[in-house]
Order: structure tokens, then sequence, then C-alpha cells
């Protein structure tokens, strides 16, 4: 429960110099402080307020999409984000990417003992200026605790509730020979990001996460009538794993262009210097869509009117496979696999 | 995502003897292997195999009901249950004391790497054996792996959605003096049993956690047409804490009669010896409900011919009291406060 208690009761929080104690998870007054001064005060909203074990929504007709995501990613503060903005953008990019239009979030928080306060209420902050600039609401939400050496800071993990629009139909398993790969800007920031601040590594210009809610994006795209079949937002495994398993999904293959795929010249040096491939490389704030060819220039157009998609590009098609190969032609004119990999290429990511 | 991927090209998981490593985390092959030998196999259904970032669901009308928990309990299989079965009971049984019908969870691994697959196995069974008793359906899921020493085996963040019959509204703060105030059965049960495991203590006749969902029992609560005010399950910070967050809610007080309170000999003889109070200790199958007095008896018939609701009692009744003080008459005929603790009792309970 992350509800509203009466106040009164319980002295506030030391925010600026207090750690996270077990008291802190343990159902007691400890716990209710901790809710009504840190959580309540920053993601406080009528849903929330009603301070009972479940929370009732307005009523909903339609098609529900759901989605949820645990995050785990290291360091929790990164350039350019934290584990707070991550943990809304994820789950309300699953969502979206699905063609549904996000309204809920709720949060289930993981605390370790002797996490300073301080940086939890700066995830918090961060979580709801997310989501309010996502337009989703923090609907309900839990804490727990465990000892020191039993986590690692925070986790959070979030689930999302949207709403498909009328004639929305979206899946992995519609890709068809002959339809346009489009990705909506460049790859690999994120991961670049999470890399550099792990490794302590600095750029001559610093590299941030594109983390990002992208349910404006996905919202104009749909806007603009293009027959679209899959929309799917590449974070862990990269866009290589994302186009596998469409593929595979799709009983098809895809040939991609190496030198149409967008990626910032830091990012490809880092990448060169780090010994890591754009395309393996987690995203959290770009998608990959398919449609139909004929319309690939009307969607790419909607696109690239979005602040999102302004880098957007025409990637690869889809081509029959009856092995669901996905391939590239490189910059150098041969054509090489891009597989997936067998395991992490960077843990804890997202 | 936990979901469908067609099989074939990833070998089997060696369940007896293999243990989570950090590739099953990192959005590739290895992840898709345990996502489809062990998940899918025994959480599939219609809605995991449609494989894409977000689940479709059909359409729903109607008030709808969320609730999220993050499971963490110590030790991770106690006498009674398991982590796996307490992550659907916990989440189903916040929306059931909604009033709603629970249809749908999700489910958020956080893994450690190391931890045996042949336990991780288990634990999904125990799930997937939950949430068929209980008649939902996990809809969708996400697996996270983070290294030794930075977890602690399985964290189970599980977010529920149900959906509220037409009429049905119930809130912590309807409570009004007058009310009765009714348990479903044992206190303590819970609490008791993961101490035991966790301090190695046997007793005479072994306490089996209570572990539950009540969603059957809440269905025939409503069904009798009792006027239920409120509902709600004792878990962390036991009957005390729920009963003291109701009165702050509604501004009133509450009085109970501690004879009336059912409690197992071997239960209470554990907490004498332990030096627990039974009603600050974690239930996870019980409930309490507040209603009408000219209706408590017909409620209390409609719960004592449920299962779960068979050791059912009339512990209390709601009072006026502007400083929302919950009281008990003890079975020695005085009267003691009833506080709820400000700090934990039993750390990672839940």
């Amino acid at each position: 429960m992350i509800g509203q208690v009466k106040k009164g009761y319980v002295r506030p929080l030391d925010i600026k110099h207090g750690r996270v104690d077990m008291s802190h998870g343990g159902g007691g007054r400890a716990m209710v402080q901790l809710i009504t001064d840190l959580f309540a005060n920053h993601l406080g909203n009528e849903y929330l307020a009603q301070g009972n074990d479940g929370t009732c929504l307005p009523p909903c007709t339609g098609r529900m999409v759901v989605s949820t995501d645990s995050h785990v990613v290291s360091p929790l503060f990164f350039p350019g984000g934290d584990i707070g903005c991550l943990s809304v953008h994820g789950t309300v990019n699953d969502v979206a990417v699905m063609g549904a239009t996000p309204l809920y979030l709720t949060a289930g928080f993981i605390l370790e003992e002797g996490f300073p306060l301080e940086s939890l209420a700066r995830i918090v902050e961060s979580m709801a200026r997310a989501a309010k600039a996502a337009g989703v609401k923090l609907v309900a939400g839990d804490t727990k605790v465990v000892e020191q050496g039993k986590g690692d800071g925070v986790f959070i993990t979030t689930t999302g509730v949207g709403f498909l629009p009328e004639g929305v139909h979206l899946s992995g398993d519609l890709a068809r020979p002959g339809d346009a790969v489009l990705l909506s800007g460049t790859l690999g920031d994120h991961g670049v990001a999470i890399l550099s601040k792990r490794e302590n590594l600095s750029f001559d210009a610093p590299i941030l996460s594109d983390t990002a809610a992208l349910n404006g994006l996905t919202a104009a795209m749909l806007a603009s009538g293009a027959a679209i079949r899959v929309m799917r937002d590449p974070t862990r495994g990269g866009l290589a794993a994302t186009l596998n398993e469409i593929a595979h999904q799709s009983g098809v293959g895809i040939h991609l262009d190496e030198a149409a795929i967008p990626i910032k010249p830091e990012v490809d040096a880092a990448c060169e210097l780090l010994g890591l491939d754009p395309l393996n490389i987690a995203n959290e704030g770009k998608l990959v869509a398919i449609c139909a060819a004929e319309d690939a220039d009307r969607l790419l157009a909607a696109m690239r009117a979005h602040p999102q998609g302004q880098a957007a590009a025409l990637i690869g098609k889809v081509v029959e496979d009856p092995n669901c190969f996905v391939q590239m032609k490189t910059r150098f004119g041969g054509r090489r696999m891009v597989d997936w990999l067998s395991g992490e290429q960077l843990p804890r990511i997202c």
C-alpha cells in the first residue's frame, strides 16, 4: 500500500540524513511515515489517496493492454536518467508499442536497508516527473525492505495498464514479406551511457541515455493512418534481439541496410572502443515499426514530425525466409547475419 | 516479457542441476530458454502466448481494481507455502477485499545469480497451482537477474487486476459507530510458521502458514447481501495495524473482545514462547470485515458456511472515538490499547 494515512501521529522523515531501515518495510508507523512523507508527497493523486488494499479506477470500456517490468539498472543514477524515470518509461513504452494509450501505473519498491532517503527521494521525484510528462497516473504501490547485502539500493517493478483504440491491432506475428522496417532514432545511447558511468569512462561529448516515454510518438504514428503491423521498443538485447523475435514470430526474414541505421558518431566511437555492437545494445526511448511498404513514406513523415522521431529512418525490409534470418548489408557492401546474443552483453542495463 | 518464442533453436534447460546465471536476464537466447522451458511451461496460457511487449486482454467494462505487492519473504519455502503461491494469494486478496473479482495477474521476477533452477521451477509450479485455484490468469511477466550478493534468491512482484460488481463499494473510510467487526479465522498462523522455519523451531503440532486466496470467501460474503463497509486482509502489521488504519481512515474507535478472537492453541503457545503478540503478526489467508450491526449474524453465517471462514467470529464493534483508538477487553476483564508497532516485529514476512 502506498496510500494516504492520516498525518499527525508520525514524525516527519529526516530525508536529508536518514537511511532506509528494516522498520520501513514492517507495516507499522515507520512504513506509514515513509509512505506519507516520501511517496504520497511526490506521487500522490486521487487514486493513491483512497488508501485501501486495492485501488478503484473509473469505469472503463475497451480492450485493455497490460505489461510489467522489473527494473534493476546499475548504477541507479546515470547520464540522462535514473531508475525512477526509467521504471516509468520502460513500462509506458511496452504498453504504447502495442498501440494502446497508457493510463495507469503501479509500482513495487524493494529497498535495501541503509539506502539514503535523499537518493530515494530523488528517484521518487524523477518517477513523478516522468509519469506526469507521459500522462499516466501511479495508482497503487508497495514498499518492501530487505537487509543490507540482500538487495542493491532500489529495485522497482512497474506494471502499466492502457486501452487500445478501436481498430488497432499490432502484434509481432503480423510482419509480412515486402513490409518496411522503420526505426525512430539513434541506436545505443542508453547502453553506452550506462556503461560509461559504470566504467567511469568520459568522452568528449557526454553520451546521455535516451530514456523517454514513447506514447506521444506512437499516438502520432497511429494517427497517420499507415498500416502498421508491429511496433516494439528495442530494449534488452537491442535491435538485433527485437528483430530476431519478430522474424521468428512472423515466420519471415529481415534485411537491414547498415548505412541507413542512425547512430550518433560519439556512440559509434564508444562502441568501437568498448568492443560493443550497437545492434545488441539496449535503448530506452526508441522503437522499431514494421508497416506496409506503400505506407512507409507516410509513416516516416509522421515520425519525423514528432520530437521523438526526428532521426527516424527506413532501415530495412521484411523478406521471405523459412530460416527467419535477420541479415544486414554492411557499409562495405557485404552481408552479415544479425544474430542475437546467447547471453548478456551488458547485465543490469534496465 | 514472459511469452512464447518459437522453440527449436535453444537447448533445453538443465532444471535439475542448473543455476540462474547473468545471461538469463540479458535479453538473449538464454533468457528465451528460461522463459520457454520454465515460465511458459508452467504458467503458459493464451495471453502469455501472444509474446508481445504488452498483453491484449478481452474487452472489459466496469470499475477496475488494481493492486500490487512485492514479495521478499524469507525463507522462500516455509511450512504451508512458498514465495510462489504467496505472491499469487497476496495480490489476489488485495483485489478481493475491495469486493472485486480478480481476473488477471502480472509477475516480475528478480532472480539472484546462482539460484538453483530446480527451486525456481518449484516456485513457478506453486504460482501456477495457486493461480489456477484462484481462477486468475498470469497475463504478463518479466525476468531480471542480479549478481550474487545483490539479491536474495527470488523476489516476485505481482500486480492484480479485477472488476467490481455493480453496486459494490467498500472502503476503509466507511466504518461507522455501531458497526460489527468480524474476523474470518485464526490469527497468527503465517507469521509463526515463517518464524518457526527461520529459527529452526519445531513444535509438537506443526504450524502451517494460512496462505490462501480469499476471493471465494469474499464472493460468498458479498452474495449474502449484508451491508459490508470494509474488508481488509491483516497482513504486515497484523490485525492491530489493519484496525488502526481503518479507525484512522474512518475517524472512529474500535473495541475488541480478546476472548472472541480465534487463535489456535499451538500458535498461542508459540507466541507466548517467542514473546510475540498475535495481533501484530501477519496473516496471509484471513480477512477482517466491518458491517452494519444488524447484518452481522447473516454475514457471519455466510462466512462460516465457506471453507475459509469456518472459524469466523464476531470480534468487536466500531465506536465513536475522536482519538481513533483501538482497544481490547482482555481475557481478564481489563482493557488495553491495541497499538500498532512503530517498526517491524518480523521483517520479510511476505
